[in-house]
């Protein structure tokens, strides 16, 4: 688990919860595991976002474990990984510092994604892309969702075609770069704020 | 110069520009550069923002490398850093892919910030310390000027005190993870995007 400053109640409670991560298979979605955590979330004072970021995709251990931190800090409800083996890289570790203790980690393997994909849109998710194509929504003029699922792409070949017609949406960062694009978890991280900066706006105005 | 795509006519260009890359000293702004350099991007098709990020208290080469690469995409007119060294670092330029050689880089050390903050306030520049305080904006409620330049603060140490009180003003994230902030890429990359989204709304109201 290693060291940090909770106490010993709350390791306690970890311990209990991360039994709960378990890979996620066809038609038993992790609804307890969840649940577990949006409880601890709650004692911890932590808003529970309707944000789940889906980094299956995605292979380099230092953009999982950097979305890993980015993804705990804006309260998303779950990162879901290719592999939970990854959790114990050094260079994920060295990104994520111990983020992956604080938000839940669910393993969907790419060969899975579509099922998963359909399964969250029979829970309500809205299933938005990141991904430059004809149809993509530019990310100032999209709205989104308060259930919202990012699915991000690999790092050199971005959304395969085949996934791509499970998305409801595609969400593009307008980009004027000469040569190359943005790091994916960095536009993982800007998709992430933006949800953040709508449903803060969205609070302040019910109020 | 390294290889890539442009022809040749960029290349001989670049020379002319790289050439004026020079250490920034008091009192002589690097207005050269940034015009030499505002010229290049025309050229390029590029839309050239007033928006300069001084990265000078940053000391991991692979956080300077990762915001040469998100400020040159989102059209920063420069990144100034510590020292001109890092793009020399192996680290720094696996991150930034290149982007040093499409972005005007302006070598500022931590001692003479003060002077060049001044120096940019004569401008007209807005001098916004990215960085959580008593006083600090939100981010989601700070509006940028268009002349804005943003110092991001220290991996360990933030911006120092001496220096807050050069700052016209400070903008926090609104953060709420358990142990750890956001990284420091991270955090610039979220204010560079921010300025771009106000600019580009800016920019469609006007037509």
């Amino acid at each position: 688990i290693g060291s940090h400053s909770a106490e010993t109640d709350s390791q306690t409670e970890w311990t209990d919860v991360q039994k709960k991560i378990i890979p996620w298979k066809n038609g038993t979605p992790s609804l307890d595991l969840e649940m577990a955590f949006q409880d601890r979330a709650a004692k911890l004072g932590k808003s529970n976002s309707r944000l789940i970021v889906v980094a299956s995709l995605i292979d380099k251990p230092t953009n999982l474990g950097g979305l890993c931190r980015t993804s705990e800090i804006f309260g998303a409800s779950a990162l879901v990984v290719g592999s939970l083996h990854y959790i114990q890289d050094k260079q994920f570790q060295h990104l994520s510092v111990s983020a992956e203790q604080w938000l839940p980690l669910v393993e969907v393997k790419p060969c899975q994604l579509v099922d998963y994909l359909q399964q969250k849109k029979t829970e309500g998710y809205t299933i938005i892309g990141v991904e430059q194509t004809a149809k993509s929504f530019d990310l100032t003029e999209y709205c989104f969702p308060e259930k919202s699922l990012l699915l991000l792409g690999n790092e050199h070949e971005g959304i395969p075609a085949n996934l791509i017609h499970h998305l409801d949406v595609c969400v593009e960062i307008p980009q004027q770069g000469i040569i190359r694009s943005l790091n994916v978890h960095v536009s993982g991280a800007l998709l992430i704020w933006e949800y953040t900066r709508q449903q803060v706006i969205k609070q302040k105005q019910q109020k």
